[in-house]
């Protein structure tokens, strides 16, 4: 049994639906299916859930958009027109945006998380009677119905345990079972909103609930690169990484999946299959719990740029007990959440994401750290880019940091900071971020 | 204008005090000379200092030891007469042993500084004594007289400021000027020494506060060497290095010079020269501020084991504002002083000396993080050695790590930690204790 997404590109218009429908038809494992919203057609469309925002918002201040509402209702009418369904369903529809935009006007966070929930809703509906009229038993599943339970925060809801029994329940029900995305409902029975890109949530939770035996993310590419395509040409496909590699590779500038996805399928140790909807024949890339044999140790080279070190020295600091932990909670006072805290003798670095420490921050951090913990020097570097090296098994083996750091000699670019050995998984370097494409571009070439 | 320490092993006998005598005589700059207590004169002999320990402790139990106590009147007492000094001053130096080992019965803290204090103090008058029987214009000065004020913490005394304005006085002074090293005087008076090994504390305070051109530190090696002799064999001498490279250095296994007495030196800018007093007309190891040229980029290679690793791991750790630090307040609640905390995304390592974390105590550590953190998994590797790489401008240099991790690699090593960065003139490796030895043999070859 299999419980199968469709991201907002698989589903942006009739042709893309028919496509999914063959993709359903053509495998009975194929048991639940969630969708998204539609996305773009094409690079200068806009993204349906966008469309239903910028309604909302009109609407708080009391001059609801109609060209907006008509681009809406036209997008879904098109679609429906196109595949010959029943126009009911776009009565449907029309209605629940309608009373979304009555409740904005009552309650602004039920409303907008109504509001925003109408795209995925209406996919659901259509698929749904678009697999009927192919003479596939199917139906639409409310989360509600399905028991979806989430927490009371709008916009950022997190699911309850509760679900996940519910969910089993939904093995038993005959046909297809067709979930909107990106939604549940509180225990009192209001609607809320994940965060945004959620539907990838959603599938993981009912794959996990129902402990079915595959998770299927269908997008629209054929597979995880093991590099950023922008930097390198023609890079090699990933066919199988653990759930630690995606993870680690989509904190540094993957961003093939929602990374709060992850968790319901790894807790239940759920593989998942990200595919592509225009070459559902392609093998994908799986993401497993235990990793099989593979060619070489590293799996992916995942990169970003976008950091900044903050460095801080004093003599005899390693005599100080304490000195690492109140550095840290000042940046916590200051609401500052850090990456990494790598700390030498007499002299400790703070690596955060720029945005984490605006300029006008800089200030007051640095008047505390001098103050409160009397250090000889301090300064922040900006400018910094990541590179992860990211492979199991890869730090139990001998030569890769020779591997890799000539990749980085060979593009004469000077590492300012290595982190090994702190995780299984992977080896983190810090550069200049002018100097990220030329050490990618080495690095791919040294291990690919 | 200079001041000259020298160390237990260059006083340790008449003959040695010649010698002393010799490289006072040969330069009229050294204004101000620091001696310690009589050291070892072969493998098996005593130090004095332990022998007044030992004794002192006798009293303490109520059974003086009178063997040691004529250990110790007649190796001073030997010196005395083979430097044809005045019989008066042995009556001078058993007065204040006797008085010392009084003052135990009544007040055991100020009497074990005292007594331990005895063998410094003893050493100043000999040679003060011995330098005027040279013609040299020669006298004892007292601590309280110098103006070494310290803080009342009995066996780890830690300089005042007042200490500083005091001992600039003593440029004013004629003639050479003999001090005891390892004590000084509270405010009210009383004699407190300074952790073992201060003699090199005293010199550097002094130095420090009679802003002289030179502390001049003489022992009984020819320089400072850039690894372990007891790993490599006659390795190459250092000439230079700077006081963040000797820091770094004395971390991991480099015994030279106590880590707390560069501190006043470094504050002033006063270079320090390790000398070996039986071969002074060698160059010896200058520390310095700012380093001059150098050949090659690294200066050494420290290297020590008995260090362990905890490493806990926590799915989406990096989204947990707070995570590093309460792991670092868990251990400081416990007592237990880390090395450093590298963090990867969902894991963070924490490298401990093994002594401050023992075996019993793992238990409770282990059972709080695991349960105030709710970690997935805990672990603590011991058995683990570091080697540190140590040059300035080591990491604006490309290639250094390269350099590094090829010897590893030659010498099939794994690496399982790499620290770079967070120093700016270090980096460092963490590897099984094992394997330390052929690491560090292959890095010296690599690197010099």
């Amino acid at each position: 049994m299999k419980v199968v997404k469709f991201g907002g590109s698989s589903v942006a218009d009739a042709n893309q639906l028919k496509k999914v429908t063959e993709i359903i038809k053509s495998d009975a494992e194929r048991k639940v299916i969630v969708v998204s919203a539609p996305g773009k057609r094409h690079s200068k469309d806009s993204k349906t859930t966008d469309l239903l925002i910028a309604l909302g918002e009109s609407i708080q201040v009391n001059v609801q958009n109609q060209v907006i509402y008509d681009q809406v209702i036209n997008r879904f009418a098109s679609i429906i027109k196109e595949l010959e369904l029943d126009e009911v369903i776009l009565d449907q529809i029309q209605k629940r945006i309608d009373d979304s935009c009555q409740l904005i006007k009552t309650d602004i966070d039920r409303g907008m998380d109504a509001i925003k929930s109408c795209g995925e809703d209406g996919t659901a509906l259509i698929l749904s009677a678009l697999l009927q009229s192919k003479e596939l038993e199917s139906s639409y599943v409310n989360p509600k119905e399905a028991g979806i339970f989430v927490s009371d925060q709008p916009g950022g809801a997190l699911v309850l345990d509760e679900s996940f029994d519910h969910l089993y329940e939904l093995r038993k029900r005959d046909g297809v079972l067709v979930i909107p995305g990106f939604f549940g409902f509180t225990l009192e029975g209001d609607l809320v909103t994940f965060s945004r890109g959620g539907s990838d949530i959603t599938g993981s939770i009912v794959a996990a609930g129902m402990k079915v035996d595959l998770y299927e993310n269908f997008t629209d590419v054929d597979s995880v690169f093991c590099v950023n395509p922008m930097i390198v040409d023609n890079p090699k496909e990933l066919k199988t990484l653990t759930y630690r590699e995606m993870r680690e590779l989509s904190y540094a500038g993957f961003s093939v999946f929602h990374d709060e996805a992850l968790i319901p399928a790894f807790k239940e140790r759920i593989p998942v299959c990200i595919k592509n909807t225009n070459n559902p024949s392609g093998d994908g890339t799986m993401i497993v719990a235990d990793l099989p044999e593979r060619e070489g140790l590293v799996a992916g080279i995942a990169s970003d740029s976008g950091f900044l070190n903050l460095y801080v020295s004093k003599y005899l600091m390693n005599r100080e007990i304490g000195f690492g932990r109140k550095l840290l909670q000042i940046l916590e006072e200051e609401g500052i959440s850090f990456e990494h805290a790598p700390s030498g003798i007499d002299d400790m670095s703070v690596i955060v994401r720029d945005h984490h420490l605006p300029p006008e921050k800089e200030e007051v951090v640095i008047e505390r750290i001098t103050k409160e913990l009397d250090v000889d020097t301090i300064s922040i570097e900006r400018d910094m880019a990541m590179i992860m090296l990211v492979g199991e098994g890869m730090n139990e083996a001998i030569g890769v940091a020779n591997k890799a750091t000539t990749a980085f000699r060979d593009a004469n670019v000077n590492i300012d900071m290595i982190n090994q050995g702190s995780s299984e998984v992977s080896m983190m370097f810090g550069i200049k971020s002018s100097q990220l494409k030329k050490a990618v571009q080495s690095l791919y070439h040294e291990f690919f």
